[in-house]
C-alpha cells in the first residue's frame, strides 16, 4: 500500500529551498526537518520561509547533526553551495544516517572526475549505509535529459553546441562569487579565469552526456571570460553596484573531445543581467540530421526545484551509492503525491 | 557475450523504408528480408534501394509469409500505410512468427482507443508468440518525450499546447486530398471539416501523454479547419494553382481534456508552404513554470526512421504484447551498433 509520505529534511533554505520546501509540501511529502546556518532564517517555521500561509511547526535549525538523530528521514534536499567541498558535510551525515540525499550543488551532477575523491569516499559511505547520494537541478533536463531525448532520434551525431545563460541575480550569494560577479577584470583574471581547479558546471555537464551516451573523453578545455556592461549595474545579490568594465559574471565554455569522435562544446553565461536581458538555454545537435532546440526564456528557479522534487522517487528507487542521474530514467512529472510513485 | 546482430525484416520499402534500411545496416543489423507490393521495387537488392554502394543480395519480394518462414528475424519493421486496418496483416503475420514488431503507422502509436478491437487482438496475438509490437517515428520524440522531458522539470501542468507543421508538397498526392489542398472553402467543409471519422494524428499522440502522465480522459474534441494563403500558390503535387483563400491544406486541432484537470490542445498543420516557410514543432507546458520549446525546421524523415532504428533494443526487451512507447524508456541515441544494447 501506498500510504506512507517521504519524509524529507531540507538542507538549505535560501532562495532555492524556500520554493523546494513549498513543491515538496504541495507534493505530498512530510518536512521533517529544515537546516540553515543563516541567522535570519534560524527559529523560523518553514511554512512561513516557504510562503505556504499555514505553520508546519517545524523551524529552520542549525544543528544539522541533531536533526538528523531527532527525525527519520528517506531524503535530504542539499541546497546549499555549488562545488563538492562545499557539500561534502551535508551529503556525510545524510549518508551516515542512511538518508538519500540530493543536491543543486552543481558539480555533484557529475563529480566523478573533478572531485573523485570525495565522490568515491562518499560513493562508499553510501553504499555502506545502504542509502543513495545525486545531484540534479536545472541541468539534469535542460543540459542532460532535453539533449539525450532529441539525440534518441538521431542517426549520427557529429557535434553538440549548447548555450545556457541565466542571471545570478536569481540565486544566493554562493552562485554570484562562483561567476566573478563584480570582480574587476584584474581581479576576474587572478581568482577565477586563471584556477583552472574551478570546474565549469558544463564540465561536469558535458562528462554526464559522455557517460550517458557511453563516449570516453580525450580531452577537454575549459575556458572562463569575464562578462562585462557598458555602464554600472546594481546588484542586490552582492549589495553593491558593479562599475561599468567590471565583471558582471562569466561566459564559461567548455570544449569536450571523445575519442569515439563527437564533439561537445557548450557555454554557460551567468552574470547580473542588464535591463531587458532573459535567460536561454538553446542547444543544436549536427550530424544527421541537424536539430536545433531553443527554449525561451526558462524559469530556473523553478524547473531546478520542481525537478528535484519529481526527482524524489528516482532517488529513492536508485542503487545505493554515489549514483549520478544519467544512470537513473529520464526525471518524470508527478501529478499525484510522491509516495505513489513508489512501491513500499 | 554480444556477438549475435539483430536480423530485421524490412516491411515496406518506400520513402521511408530506404532511409531505414541505411540506418540499419549502418547500426550493425543483419537485414534478412525485405517487403514491398511496388512493382518498381520487387526484385531490386535492397543495398540498392537504400543506396548503400553494396549489394546485400537481400532482394525487396512480394510474398511476405515466404519471407517470415525463411528466415529468423528477431525484428520487422512495418513502414507501409497510416491506420491500424491497413497494418493489420503485417502486425499478424510478424506475432504468428514471434517477431517483434514496431511500425510508423501513425495510429499505432496509441490505438488503444481509436482501433480498441484490433489492437487487443494483436496484444493477445502477441502475449501467444512472445512478441512485442508497438508505434514509433517522429511523434514518439516530438510529440511525446520531448513534452514529458520537459515536464519533468515542471511543478504543476495545467496545459500543454502543442503545434506541428509540415508541408504537403514533400508527400504523394494522396495526402494533399486529405488535407483539402486546393478546395475552395465551401468544398472543405462539405468533403473535409464534416468528416470526423478519420483519427487525426495528434489524437493517438494526446493519448499517448494522458497515458504517460497517468491522467485519464474526460473529453476529446477535433476540429478540422482549412488553411489559406493570401496569394495564389502553386502545388507540384497537385499540378495546379491553388486560388488565394482557398484551401492549401489543413490545420487538425486536438483538446484532450482530463479528469485530473490538465487540458491538452495540439495542432497539426498540413499545407502547401508559401516561399519561406518551414516545418515546426513547438510546444508550450503551461502551469508552474511555464515553458516553451521551439524545434525549428525539424528533419522529420531523418528523425522518424532514426527514431524507429534506436528503438530496436527497447522494443526487444520490452513485455510481450502490444506494448506502446509511453511504457518504454525514452529512445535513446545509439553509439554502438544496436546489439551491444542488448543482453544476450
Ligand atoms: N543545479 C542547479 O540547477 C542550481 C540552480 C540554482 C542554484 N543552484 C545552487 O544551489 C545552491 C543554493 O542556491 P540558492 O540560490 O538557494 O543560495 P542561497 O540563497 O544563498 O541559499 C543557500 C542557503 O544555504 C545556507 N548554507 C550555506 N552553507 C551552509 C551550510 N554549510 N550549512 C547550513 N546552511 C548553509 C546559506 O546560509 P548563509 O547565507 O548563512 O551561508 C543560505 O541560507 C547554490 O550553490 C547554487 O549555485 C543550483
Amino acid at each position: 500500500m501506498m500510504l506512507e509520505k517521504v519524509r524529507v529534511i531540507q538542507y538549505g533554505c535560501g532562495k532555492m529551498g524556500m520554493v523546494s520546501l513549498r513543491y515538496l509540501y504541495e507534493k505530498g511529502a512530510e518536512i521533517v526537518g529544515a537546516i540553515d546556518a543563516n541567522p535570519a532564517l534560524i527559529g523560523k517555521d518553514i511554512g512561513e520561509v516557504a510562503g505556504l500561509g499555514v505553520k508546519l511547526k517545524i523551524p529552520v535549525r542549525s544543528d544539522a547533526e541533531q536533526v538528523f538523530n531527532e527525525t527519520d528521514a528517506d531524503v535530504c534536499i542539499i541546497m546549499t553551495k555549488s562545488l563538492m567541498t562545499d557539500t561534502l558535510d551535508a551529503f556525510e551525515l545524510a549518508a551516515r544516517h542512511g538518508v538519500n540525499a540530493i543536491t543543486t550543488c552543481e558539480e555533484a551532477f557529475y563529480p566523478w572526475t573533478t572531485s573523485p575523491e570525495i565522490t568515491n569516499r562518499l560513493d562508499r559511505l553510501a553504499k555502506e549505509h545502504n542509502c543513495t547520494l545525486t545531484g540534479s537541478g536545472y541541468q539534469d533536463v535542460f543540459w542532460g535529459n532535453l539533449i539525450t531525448t532529441l539525440a534518441g532520434a538521431t542517426h549520427n551525431i557529429v557535434r553538440i553546441e549548447g548555450k545556457s545563460s541565466y542571471n545570478v541575480e536569481h540565486y544566493g550569494i554562493a552562485l554570484a562569487e562562483v561567476h566573478g560577479a563584480g570582480l574587476s577584470l584584474a581581479e576576474f583574471d587572478e581568482k577565477i579565469a586563471s584556477n583552472n581547479d574551478l570546474p565549469s558546471f558544463m564540465r561536469n555537464s558535458n562528462e554526464w552526456l559522455c557517460s550517458q551516451f557511453g563516449w570516453t573523453i580525450k580531452s577537454q578545455d575549459q575556458k572562463l571570460v569575464p562578462m562585462t556592461h557598458d555602464t554600472d549595474l546594481y546588484s542586490e545579490t552582492l549589495g553593491k553596484t558593479i562599475p561599468a568594465g567590471h565583471a558582471t559574471g562569466m561566459s564559461a565554455v567548455v570544449t569536450t573531445v571523445t575519442h569515439q569522435g563527437p564533439v561537445i562544446v557548450s557555454e554557460c553565461i551567468g552574470k547580473v543581467y542588464a535591463e531587458g536581458e532573459k535567460d536561454c538555454n538553446d542547444w543544436v545537435i549536427q550530424g544527421e540530421p541537424e536539430t536545433l532546440v531553443k527554449i525561451s526564456n526558462p524559469a530556473t528557479v523553478e524547473l531546478t526545484c520542481a525537478t528535484v522534487v519529481n526527482r524524489i522517487p528516482d532517488l529513492i528507487k536508485a542503487a545505493p551509492g554515489f549514483y549520478t542521474t544519467e544512470k537513473m530514467p529520464t526525471a518524470s512529472y508527478r501529478t499525484y503525491p510522491l509516495h505513489f510513485y513508489l512501491n513500499k
